[in-house]
Parts: C-alpha cells; sequence; structure tokens
C-alpha cells in the first residue's frame, strides 16, 4: 500500500524552495544572484519546479506522483514495462501541468542515476557501493538533482586531451586520498540554479590518453569553486499571462557551469580515470534521458495539435480541404510519437535488473519529434492566420473608447468572443512564433542528443544483418536459410 | 493442443489448386481462360497464392499457420490482442515468403468475414445466422474468399441512386422469394481469379433513395452470369528471375467483375435493402482489412530497408554521410511501422466478443506508410546507383569473350563479385524502379481506402476534444476544469 | 542625367519625421501615443521607415534610389523589365540595409499606386482622373503611403452583405455630394503608424449585394474618425543590440484601423459602389505587392545562407556531410527565389503601359519561400547548435571574475573568438528562434495574400489547356494538331 | 538566311539510319546484333534517334533545327545567351516530339564538342588543333556522336592508379609514334549503339600516379577491339502503343563499353597523360551536359503537370481541395525548373568566347528536379487512382460480349469516354508506375553526375564570401565594410 507523502518521506514544495536559499554562487547578465527564489526571472523557474513536489501533495495526482514505497514515483527504479509506463505517465501529466514545459528537477536527475545504477558492475568498486549511497541520499532527501554533461569541446575534430585549450573539457587537475580537484566547464547545465544535486557526466568515449577527462561525480549546488552563469534566454521580465499563457510564468534555466578547481571527496566520485568506461556512462544516461524526453514532448504535441483545431474552429475554417489536411498531419505525427514511446517501454530490456525501454524506438521517436517540429509550427500558423503577429493588446480589447468595436471585429465565426478568439492568437504566437515555440524547436534538435547523434545510435541499433540476410535472400544470392546459393 | 494439417482440416495445395478448375468465367487480353491454373500468367498467381496452405504443412510454419482447433489460423476470430498479433505474424510471415507480394487468398476474405461477424447484431436476423454459417462453410472447407466491394461510382459528386447509369453501383434489380438478382460491377478485385468464394459488400454509407445498392452476399466464383476481366498490368511473361527475382513468378491479379444479373440465394444474402447499414458494413471491412495491409507491408519496407543496405555495402558506401542519413530514415520509417501495428493490436478493443485493433493506429501506419514509399524508393535508388537502369543482361556475366571482363568491373569494393552486384541491382531495379515497384507504390496509396479515406478516419477517430481543452486551458480560456475562466 | 535629392524633390529624413507630428491618433496597449516618433517603440520603426529617405541622400545609393527624373525611384512607373529590375534591386537593397526587415514605407504605397494606374481604363471616369492626381501628390510630396486592404471578414463563408455585423467588411454608410462617409475596420495594415498617406482597398470580389462595400480611396492619417490600434507583437523595449542584432532597433508596426464614420472627399474616392470591380481592384495590388515581397525576402533567405555558413565555421562544422547537405538546400532555395524573382521581371507583360511581372513566376516565388522558410529554419538551427538558446549575456563575458574564462570556452575550431561567437549565435537566435524569427515566418505564410491564396492564383494563370493538351497528345487521344484521333 | 537542309548540308534520317550498318560488335542479352537498325528492340531506338534527323526535315521544325549555316543547330557553337536559349528550345522541342524521352543523338556530342572547345587553351597543342579538326569534321558529316565518360571505379575510396584491377578505370597501356592502345570499360554509355562517334573523356580529377589514366580521345564506333555490351532494361518487346503509349515506340540504349586494346590515331587524341587536366575535362563536359539535361527535362515534367490534370478531369476530381493542392505543387515544380534553366542561360559567362550556361543556377535546376521526381509520381498516382495498376486491356474494351459494359462502367463524370479513360491511365501507368517511370526515375537522380555531385558543385560555385560577410554584418562582427568592428 503506498505511503502517503504526509508520512513526510516526501518534501513540500515550500521546503523545495527554502532548501536553494544556501548560497550558491549564481549570475545573471553579470550580476550575482542573492536568492533564486525571489529573483524576477528565476523565481519563477523555481516555482514551475515545485510542480514536482505539489504533485505529491495533491488528491488528483498523489498516486501519480508518489510509489508504493512512499517515496516519490520519480526515483522508483524502473523493473518492468508498467513501471516504465507509470514513470512516463508522470512525466507527461507533470508536463501537462507545467503548460508544455518540461518539470525535469527530478527527471533529469534520476535518468543519471538510473544509468549510473545499471552501469555498477561495469564501473566497479569502490564506485558501485558510492553510487547506490549517493541514489538513496536524494531520493531519501527527495532533493532535486541537475545533471551536468556537455563539454565545450573546443575543436571537435579533435579529442579532449588534443585541444589547444586543455580544459575545453572538464578534468580531473588533482588527485587527493580524500578526493578530486576539478578544472574546466560544462555547458547546457538545466534547472541548475534551482537544483540540490548536480551529477556530472562524461560526454563522450575516451582514449588512454584522456584519463584526466573521464571522470564522473556529484556536488551540492552551493559548492565551493561552482560558478552558474544562467543564460538570458527568454526571460520571463514584463510578460504578463494574458498575452504569453505559456511563458510568462514558465521557465527553466540553463546555464554554463564553471568548475574553478573544486575539490569533489572521494564518496561522490563515479568515475576518476577508468576511461575506458567514459563512453558507457555518457550513452548510458542520454539513453534514459531520451525515453523521459519524448515522454515530456507529448504534452506540446498535443497543444500543438489541440491548438490547431482551435484556430480552425474560431477562424470557421474547419471544413477548409487543406487546413483538414494539416490537421490530420498534426494528429499523426501526435499519435505516432505517443504510439512509440509506450512501444518502447513495452518492449523494454533488462540491464542489471533495470528495465530500459527498447533504445531503437526511443530514438526513432525523439528523431520523429524533431523533424516535425517545424512542420507542425508552419501548420498551426497557417490555419491560425496573421493576427498572430498583428493582434491588438489585451487592454486595447479594454479601451473604453474602442474596446467595444475591436471585441466585435474579433469574434469569430463558430460563437468564440473576440476575447476568446484573442487568447487563441496569442496562445499560438508564444507556442510557435516567439521565444518560448523556438526555444522548443531548439531543444527538439539539440537536447538530450542531437539529430545526428539519433541517427548514429539507430544506424547501430538496428538488425542490420537481419535486414541485409532478407535483401540477399530475395535477390537469389542467399537461398532462405542465409548460405550462398 | 493443435490439430494437425494431416487431420485433414486443411486444404493441400493441390487440392486448392483443384478447386479452382471449376469452369469459372474469366479473361485475359479479351480471351477466355479455360483453366487459371495452367495459364501462363495466371498460374504464377495460384502459385503464389498456395504459400497460404504450403505453409500450413511445413513444420517450420505449421504452429503460425495452424490454429490450435485445428483451422488455418486465419479463419481465427481474434479475441485478445495476442490473437492480433499471431493473426498479423501469420500474414507477415506468409508475404515474406512471399518475396513481399501478399498472398492475401485467405488473408482478405477473412478481414470480410469478420467484419460481418462483427455486425451480425447491427443487421440482425435473418442475416446473422446466415453470416455465422457462411462463415463455417469458408472455415471448415479452409477456402480461398475474395472480396468485391469498390464500384465504378460514375460521377462521384453523387449517390448510387443519382447516377445517369443505374449500374455505376452494384445493384438488385429483382427480388424474388428465393433470393435477389444483382447487376452492375465492381473494380480492383484482388485474387478473384484464383479463389473459391467471394463476398461482395458495399463500398459507401447509402440514404433510402439508394435502397437498391444496399447489398452484400457471398457467391462461388464459378456462378452463372459472373465474368472477370483480368487486368494485364505487370505480367510475369517472359521474365526471367535472374532479371525479376521479385516479379518473374510472383503475381496478385485482379480484375474488373461484371455481375450480369447474377442470382444469389437467400442464405447467401446479408444485406438487401437495409441502406442504414451500408455504410458500417462498407467501414467494417476496410478497418479490419487495413490491419491486414500495414502488416503485410512491413516485408516489404524491410526489404527496402536490406537493400538500401546492401546496396551501400556492394557499392562501397556505407561510410558515405548522405548514405547514412538515408539509411536512418529508411530504418525509422520501417520500424515506426511496425511498432505502430504491434501497438495497433495491443491496444485493441472488442466489437460483439471481436478483438478489433485501435482504428486510429491502424490509420496512421497505413498513411505514414503511404506517405513514405516514393521516398524509400528514391533514397535506395540513389544508394544503389544508375547501373539499375543501364545494367548488363545475366547472360552476358556467362558469355565466353567478354563475360569475364564483366564480371572484374562489376566485382565491388566489398569483396561482393561482380554476380552478386547484379543480383542486387536487379533487386532493386525490380522492387523499386518497374512494373513491381509501381505496383506496390500505387497499392500504398488507393488499397484498403485511399490515403484521403485515411485521413478521414484518423480526424474522426482522433479525441479532438480532448485536445482542444488542453488548449483552451493553456490559452486561458478555460480552467482546467474545462469550464470557462 | 538623374536630378539630385538636393534639388529637393526628395524629403530629408528629418522632414519625414517631422511630418509624421500630425495628431494622428494611435493607440498602443491600450495607450494613446501622442508623438509617434517620440515613442520607445515606434520611433525604432520610424529610424528605420527613414532608410528610404537616407538611402536618396547616400552617394553610395543615390542612383538606385532617385529616379533619372528626380524623383524617388519607388515613384517611377515601370515602363520595362529593366524598371522592374532596378525597382526590384532598389527594395531588396534598402531591406538589405534594413537588416533584412522591409522598409515599406514607399514600397507598398506605389504598389497600390501602380495598380490603381493600371485600373484607370477599368474603372473609368471621374477615378482615373482621380488616381492620376492622387498619384502625382505622393510623387511630388515624396510621401510615405501605407495600404488597408484585409477586412476582418467575420464568417468566410459568407459575403461581406450576408455578415451578421453588417461592418465585418469596410462600407459605405453615407454618399455626399461632397464625398462619402465609411465604416468599418481594417486588419493588418503596415507602417501605418509612420506614414503619410493610407490609401484603403477592396479584399475581395463582390456582388451587386455588397454595393457599398466596394469602396476604394485615400486618406492621411490624421484624418478624423480614423484610430489606429498598434499591436504590440515584437517589441523593441528592454532589446540591446549586443544580444538582438536584428530586432533591437528594427520595428515595423501593424495596427488595427478603425473607421468611425470617416468622410473622404470625392476628390480622393477611387470606388464607391461598382462591385463588379472590387475583385479586380483586390487582386491588382496584392500581384504587385508580391513582387515587392519576393524582391525584399532575398536579404532574408541571403541572411539565412550566411548565417547557416558562418555557423558552420565558427562551429567547425564545415566538413561535416549533414551540414554541407543542409547548405546545399538553403543555396538552392535561396538562388531559386531570387532567379525566379528576376526572371518574374525579365518576362513582365504591360497592361495600360506599365510593367507587370509575370504573375505565375511571382506567385510561385512567393510560394517556394513561405514553404521553405520553416525548414531553413530548421536546418540553420541544426548547424548552430544548442548554445541558442542557452547562450551567457554579453555583460557575462566582460564579467571580471568569470569573463574571461567564458571567452576562452566559447572561442571556436576556426580561430573565433568567443566574443564573435556568441554574436554570430545572438545573430542566429534572432533570426529563427525568437520573436523576429516567428514574425518573419508568419508574415511568409500570410503576409500579401496566404499560401493557399498563391495557389489559387498558380492554378489559375497556368496554361493549363496546354499541359492538357499535350498529355491528350501523349495518351494517343489526340493527334499532334490536338484533334481527337 | 538559313541554309535549307536541301542544300545537303544535314543527313537524312535514312542516311543516318544507313551510316549504323557498319559491322559495329553489340551483343544484347548474350547474343550478338549484326544490324542495330533491324534488331526488334534496337529498331525503336534508331527511329527514336531519327527524329533528330526529321525535325531538319520538317518545314514546321527546320528552323528551329537547322542553324543559319546551313548545319545543324546543334553543332551551333553557343555565342550568346539567345544561341543557348535557342539551343535549349531545340533539345526541349526534340524530347517533346519524342514523347518526354530525350533524342541525345547530337545533344550529347556537341555537349562533349563544345567543352573540349572551351579547354583548347588549356590543353593547348597538338590537342587544340585535333579538338578543331574533329569538331569539323562531326558537324560537317551531322554525325551522331555518343560520349563514354564513367568508369566502373571498383573501389571507391581510391584514385584509378591505387585500384586492385588496373582497368578499373580506362587506361593507356601503349604509346606509340601513331596513337595510342587503351584498355578497359566504361558503363552508362548511353546512345552508343546508334551514333557514329564516341567521344571518350576521363570521369574525374588525377595525380600525376594516375597519368596513364589522364586520357581523352575519339573512335568510330565500328573500331577493332571496341565491344558494346547493351542493356536489357526496358525492352520494347511486345509492348503495344496502345497500352504503353510511351514506352512501347521510344528507346534509348544504354551500353558497358568495353575497350579491349583499342588503337586510337593521334589526330584522335585529345588528352594522353596530362593528368592535371583530367578534372577539368570531366567537369567541364558535365557542366555542358546538365544545361542540356535540364533543358530535355522540361517536356517530362510539362507531361506530368498535364496527365495530373487530365486524370483529375476524367476522374470528375478538378475540385477536390487535395487534388488542386497537388497540382499547384506541380505546376511549381514544373514552371520553376523551365525559369531557371532559361535564367541560366539568360545569365551566361564566356569561356574562351563560349557562352556557358550559369553553373550554379544549372545545378540548382537539375537537383530540384531531381529532388521532386519522386513527389510528382506519388502525387499523379493519387489523382489517377488504383485503375493504374488494375485497368482492364484495350482487348477488353473491345470484346463483343462484356466490352460495352466495360467502357460504360468506365466513362468518366466530365464527359471523356471509357477509352479515354483508359488511355489516361494506361499514359500514367507508362509515365509513372512501370519501367518507363523507373527509367526517367533513376536518370533524375544518376544521370548528368549524381545528386550528390550536385550538392557539390552548388557549394562551389556559391558565392559564400557573400553571404557570410552578410551575416557577419548582421551579427555586428565587421561593420558594413567588411572590417572587423
Amino acid at each position: 500500500m503506498a505511503a502517503k507523502a504526509s508520512e513526510r518521506r516526501l518534501r513540500t514544495p515550500e521546503e523545495y524552495r527554502e532548501s536553494l536559499r544556501d548560497g550558491r554562487r549564481v549570475f545573471y547578465r553579470g550580476e550575482a544572484v542573492a536568492d533564486v527564489t525571489a529573483h524576477p526571472v528565476f523565481r519563477h523557474a523555481v516555482e514551475h519546479a515545485s510542480l514536482d513536489y505539489a504533485m505529491a501533495e495533491d488528491p488528483a495526482t498523489l498516486e501519480l506522483a508518489v510509489a508504493p514505497d512512499g517515496y516519490s514515483r520519480y526515483f522508483h527504479v524502473p523493473r518492468s514495462a508498467d513501471d516504465l509506463l507509470a514513470r512516463s505517465a508522470l512525466i507527461e501529466a507533470a508536463t501537462r501541468a507545467g503548460k508544455t514545459l518540461v518539470v525535469l528537477i527530478k527527471e533529469i536527475g534520476t535518468d543519471a542515476l538510473f544509468s549510473l545504477l545499471a552501469m555498477k558492475r561495469l564501473v566497479g568498486e569502490p564506485y558501485g557501493a558510492r553510487i547506490d549511497s549517493f541514489y538513496e541520499r536524494c531520493r531519501d532527501g527527495d532533493l532535486a538533482v541537475c545533471v551536468a554533461q556537455t563539454d565545450f569541446k573546443g575543436d571537435r575534430s579533435k579529442g579532449p586531451s588534443e585541444q589547444d585549450n586543455p580544459d575545453a573539457y572538464l578534468r580531473i587537475v588533482e588527485r587527493r586520498p580524500d578526493g578530486i580537484v576539478v578544472r574546466g566547464a560544462k555547458v547546457h547545465t538545466s534547472v541548475s540554479v534551482n537544483a540540490n544535486e548536480m551529477i556530472v557526466l562524461p560526454t563522450r568515449a575516451m582514449t588512454a590518453n584522456d584519463a584526466d577527462y573521464a571522470v564522473a561525480f556529484a556536488v551540492p549546488l552551493a559548492t565551493p569553486g561552482l560558478t552558474l552563469v544562467a543564460s538570458p534566454y527568454l526571460s520571463t521580465k514584463d510578460k504578463r499571462p494574458a498575452e504569453f499563457p505559456l511563458s510568462a510564468e514558465r521557465k527553466m534555466v540553463e546555464t554554463t557551469t564553471i568548475f574553478d578547481d573544486v575539490f569533489v571527496p572521494a564518496e561522490r566520485v563515479f568515475l576518476a580515470g577508468e576511461y575506458e568506461h567514459a563512453g558507457e556512462l555518457a550513452r548510458g544516461f542520454v539513453e534514459f534521458h531520451r525515453f523521459t524526453a519524448i515522454s515530456y514532448k507529448l504534452p506540446l504535441v498535443d497543444a500543438l495539435v489541440g491548438a490547431g483545431l482551435l484556430a480552425a474552429r474560431v477562424n470557421g475554417l474547419e471544413r477548409a480541404g487543406h487546413v483538414r489536411d494539416k490537421l490530420a498531419w498534426l494528429i499523426s505525427w501526435a499519435e505516432t510519437l505517443r504510439a512509440l514511446t509506450h512501444h518502447a517501454a513495452e518492449r523494454c530490456r533488462q540491464i542489471e535488473g533495470i528495465a530500459v525501454p527498447d533504445t531503437l524506438l526511443v530514438n526513432i521517436a525523439k528523431l520523429q519529434f524533431a523533424l516535425g517540429i517545424h512542420t507542425a509550427f508552419q501548420y498551426v500558423q497557417d490555419i491560425a492566420g496573421g493576427l498572430l503577429v498583428t493582434y491588438p493588446a489585451p487592454e486595447d480589447l479594454e479601451h473604453p473608447d474602442y474596446g467595444a468595436a475591436l471585441r466585435r471585429y474579433l469574434a469569430a465565426a463558430g460563437g468564440a468572443s473576440g476575447a476568446e478568439r484573442l487568447r487563441v492568437m496569442n496562445l499560438i504566437s508564444d507556442l510557435t512564433a516567439g521565444e518560448y515555440g523556438g526555444y522548443q524547436a531548439v531543444l527538439a534538435i539539440h537536447a538530450e542528443g542531437s539529430i545526428e547523434a539519433e541517427k548514429l545510435t539507430i544506424l547501430a541499433q538496428y538488425d542490420r544483418d537481419g535486414a541485409i540476410n532478407y535483401a540477399r535472400w530475395l535477390a537469389g544470392i542467399d537461398d532462405a536459410r542465409g548460405s550462398a546459393s
């Protein structure tokens, strides 16, 4: 029977927020941020992230958000297809409640924890025990955990140890009995300003020369020497929900994360020099994380379908041939992604007792999403019309002189009021034509591994021999048993 | 425990072939065909169709082809997702053995039978009992059953009773106590020349004025007044397997099927005037049949992937960036279709105790297949090279003067011999650049309902209200509970 | 020989700006704007529009911007392909100088003037003489002229006179001896807040019942009863050029334009009730304007190509296969549009002595642009990388503590400094991922007529009979002379 | 004033045919062909090729086919845009008369001759004089000239001299005072079986080690040691025009061309060892030939548009939204290619006094054609319907028993008779779904250089610096003059 959040295995949103006031070193537009929960932009990120905690208290979502053992379901190590489906459903529900923006504060960290747990035998001791211990610490503390993986890389045609800048990849600069000292930086670190712990992983396979770069560990965000430089992209500043229904109050922060000779105690180090495992750790996390990704994309694609349908309705275009064509495409795209996501869970395999979604299907889903989002934007914009970028302001509709006239002109064929129609336009503008849409489009291509990385994985995971053998038999080169005929 | 084919519940291929020598009236290029099993083209169709019988005798496929009750698994009414998956696997295996050409001789008939069984309550008595009885007759006799559905339609903007030509849709011209007399014609009737029974179904929804056109029944192929005019498209004549590895010996025949005042005994009539059910019968069959369709497309898409991989290998192009890109696309397309097919079975619903695959997913799979096949052809042709249409003949490679030189020039980088490379070219030429490829491409667009019909179904089946309500909430029009806010 | 701007046939930028302080009634976010040249957002629009005046003073562009007769070249009525090419070159050059944002302040007005001049014979007197006179007034005064065309339309399945709201289309509510009184509103009116004159045109073909809606005229912007409600979309507020190199200082304003019983003197009325000409006037303007459109899209597509090339360079990806593929696509798209634009000018036809670019080619160019822009965004974003939405702020690079480190990490393979690479990311982010990119994407689909309108025109303009006759001959239906064979 | 063909500067079709009975060594399916003009397949190729001669006799085409100097216009060295446009028009007209199959017998040879003439200064003497002399010989004799360029290449990752098989590329095996002896083979040699002369060119750039492979020359087809092995692809055998309106009587033959120690007299050698010019010769020909290619594709794309329009009409689908959408796409594709072709001629540049079409535009046109043809097939098949592969035979429509019924059923909404509709289906089937369509699709991708080769050329020809500099200015990296700011 499921334990209740009230048994206090889980933190409240307020406890979560309080935990972020710890002296972490964060900068925004060159200025130090004293308290991320009070910052005009970051407070929206904190509020958004609190959703993962609030869902565990809300009776409507409690069952989904809390595992039978009373811990957050995010920390529940998946052992079966059903576990994966439940995790996917939770991620989808949280993002749906988050108005198409993933919450991520528990999702990404547990992806990394699961991949580390699955690698325990590979990396061996003492790392295995440390991984167990760190996993339990995060679960028991109901912590928000972020992941720093991508290095700046410098010249991509060269490996870590071949760079002109020795710090182009994060590296160990000193090994002490009680731990290691690391130097370098990571880019694209999501939700770091409002996480409790940061897991650091290598970004690629490495060679013997790269041993100092083969490093994985975890640190609290307030660790000395750690600096978070937040990206100013997609500010919530001066945006009101009436005009920006998604992006006025929804926010995820990415940082450039600088390690200025940061000391990491031994018990928090999960890899330190075993270069032969760097690639596996890099890939392992990404594979877990891509399943999270395709789960959290579903509310976004649903929103695009719904926005298209709604725009067709308020514009009186539901019967137009080209509109129906575009809607059928949008639905097919969305439901294909949903089917691939669920099917990937159902076709999971076991690694060290952990259920891992089907890698091929996960990557195909991710690729189909990435290849489709710009077309989806085009279609929804096409149905919505030019008002997307020429709409009046919400205040205009309330103006004593001309507001009534505006509302009447904007009123739509299908009975939608002018105010409703304006809200639909504002939604679609926010969703597809402004910074929020651009943010989602760029994430589609680059987050959780780029399109090209997905293609590589698809080629690697597919049963190429099976397909080639079938073609050889069809061509009359081999007989049905695969022997040359 | 499964009964054996040797218990004689199933027919042998020879019995099947013998059953076709029954005096049916078939024409090919204006000439009467006395015996379809001996005709230079049709004999390949008969041979191909025999696969469905041969698989029930082959120990390697017996378990798949024969249901536990000893009947052909094709006749096994699906009651669960597992039944649907098994049926799909059988259809895929038969088509795979049939070198990417569907066998269909039992597939399509049972699709129609299942849809009739699912409609029993709808159409009521005496039709229900007749449907049961006819189903048992087909199953017990292990019969080959085809389906005639598509009418010529004349002016598509008008209904059956509004046409200038009253026979543009098949109709009842006389009602007798012991049966009905029908007149008209059907187009695109597959495998009719080598089936035992033909089920006839309406092609669309109808109105009260169309009552005479609302007709469904079954007749043996040798029924008086029934004329089959076979299409000459894609002849096997003069084709040798060495040059046309797929189409030299694989053949499916379509006919224009003319009903010249054909009498149908009452016990074989399943609808006769109840116009309000015509649409349901039309759609019901198509929906079952589309699941067959997406199952039998899988070997074709696998062949395209395999051909692309094999061409890349024999051309020494496996590392070329653009080739890898195209291969990743081919794999993603193929495996998306497979996932959608399996997932549609797993998400089936029950209608009158019959398991029906998820309609939305089936149609999306069918649409994605249809929209992708021309791109697949383009990519495979691109990887294969110009030799597809400039290759020498197999005889040339054996020529005493220049054969050895040709073989040496054709030999590929990856160790493939000249003869092997030529076979790969011939396979891809047959698969994508000649009549066989064209046949598959046109079927992709038009068979089992056109692309446009699939789009209609997708729009109708999707939970549009759910998506719209989510968008309305996001836009701030409604609160989370769906009430206007 | 060309007259100089110094001969005072042309206004200076300062004169232009001064002319806008005339008491026009403009609202922004519900607040009245006293002086558009001083408003924090509109002043950027005014500044941007001044380019059309500044170019006539700049020795480098004077020859292009000033016609041989000393008037602005924008007002030069095209008589030949060379005139059209020169006009296109001027529009392209102005937009290029305007950092991919069209200036439009003279472009769109002269499109409308030319189309009216071409319709003189059609609409007859007294309209013809008024058109001449108004054209001369604009040319001689070197005026900035905007166009209000699109009505709100209400229920699109109904005509103007069938609407529930009689003002859904702009209409004549009173006819006086000295002029007419009009009521209604127009949407999507570009550059109206900073124009001198507004030409008003009907938006579609009309019937006899719509006579009151068949109205065309011109009014100065400060006319009583005229209210401009500006869209808040794409504000320049708080944007700095270092972070938003395009949109921080470039701005075009669209308004909803309300006519509250506006009196128009007779000499400014160009159509008042002759419903049979409404369609021609609507289409005529759009056709001229689409040639302007494809001319002013060229700097934008060049910028996308250049941004892709530059991103490939600073990211060290110039040799990556998939990057080269995307670059080849971008170049082909851009140069196809340029070729179609120039070819459309070269294949112009004469209407009333005015050179009109080839309508079919203009519409094809416009359609190819609209269909490609989302793909272009996708490709450029793919090459640029995730930094597009995770970049640090320009201030961060200057920070005394971590600025130097950031600059070093950001430094690129090809010798680009960290600051340069950040500028490239900011450019591409502005160009494709934020409001400016969204603005351009939506304009691509909807401005100057929607994609669907372009398809209609393409179908109407193409020589369908020629193509059908060729197909009939190929099919053996007709002989080569077109007679049935 | 144009000389008349009757002045005997041009050969008659009969003289052309007679010239092919010269003892050339040709094989078809392993059998020697004594007389290509009498062979059941090749005679169609000869007949088709005769068009180039017949047009010079037909008063309707004489002016286009004969240059003012009385020679065939094909041999007219283009000196201006008008010359290129006339050449393009001639190629288009010949292909149009040839029912979408290019004639090529003069087109390809003159492409090679012009490219050699343009290289005269580059290759120097004695080659230049020989080129002049050979050009005059071909022109004066009104000869049919083919080109053998593509080598088998073996392992594509290695150069000619690095291959295991030293003959993978054609090479000089002996140098004598009076000429050279060559050994090897060429693939994809078009119209060789019915040409008079064969020009042989290198296929790629070479290094000093490849000197023996850097060879260009010309030989008559009946030269000892030269063997032509014809491809059996797309046989006219047993095809009747009523069913295959294009491919029953239209034929182009490709051969594998084997050089078994062929002696080439010195005066026919145009390059023999000057490896540094091999690449230029290879590219030069291809560039000329691609302009021919885009000219001869126009009737094919027109036929696809016309077929789509005609199918829409006979199927009563002219008003269907999705059909209009597809037709608009087809028209836009076709007319974009036409515009690019003409514009490429108009923007020609001069090389050694020869007008060379704009390389960038030619390659873009070729690429857009290649990328579009499969979509065009899909769309036309979609409009045409399933009858494409299920149609009855022409004989069936004449059958005394059921022919009248068939004709009535097939009769279409728009007044087209059943026989007409069948002809339309047969045309589209031939054009898109059978071997002829496949032939055209594969040629689209691979002939005159592959898609990938076109992309390389596009990247090389485009003014990348111009685009990059514009992007750098926009990004604020450089000021407007291109200096770093």
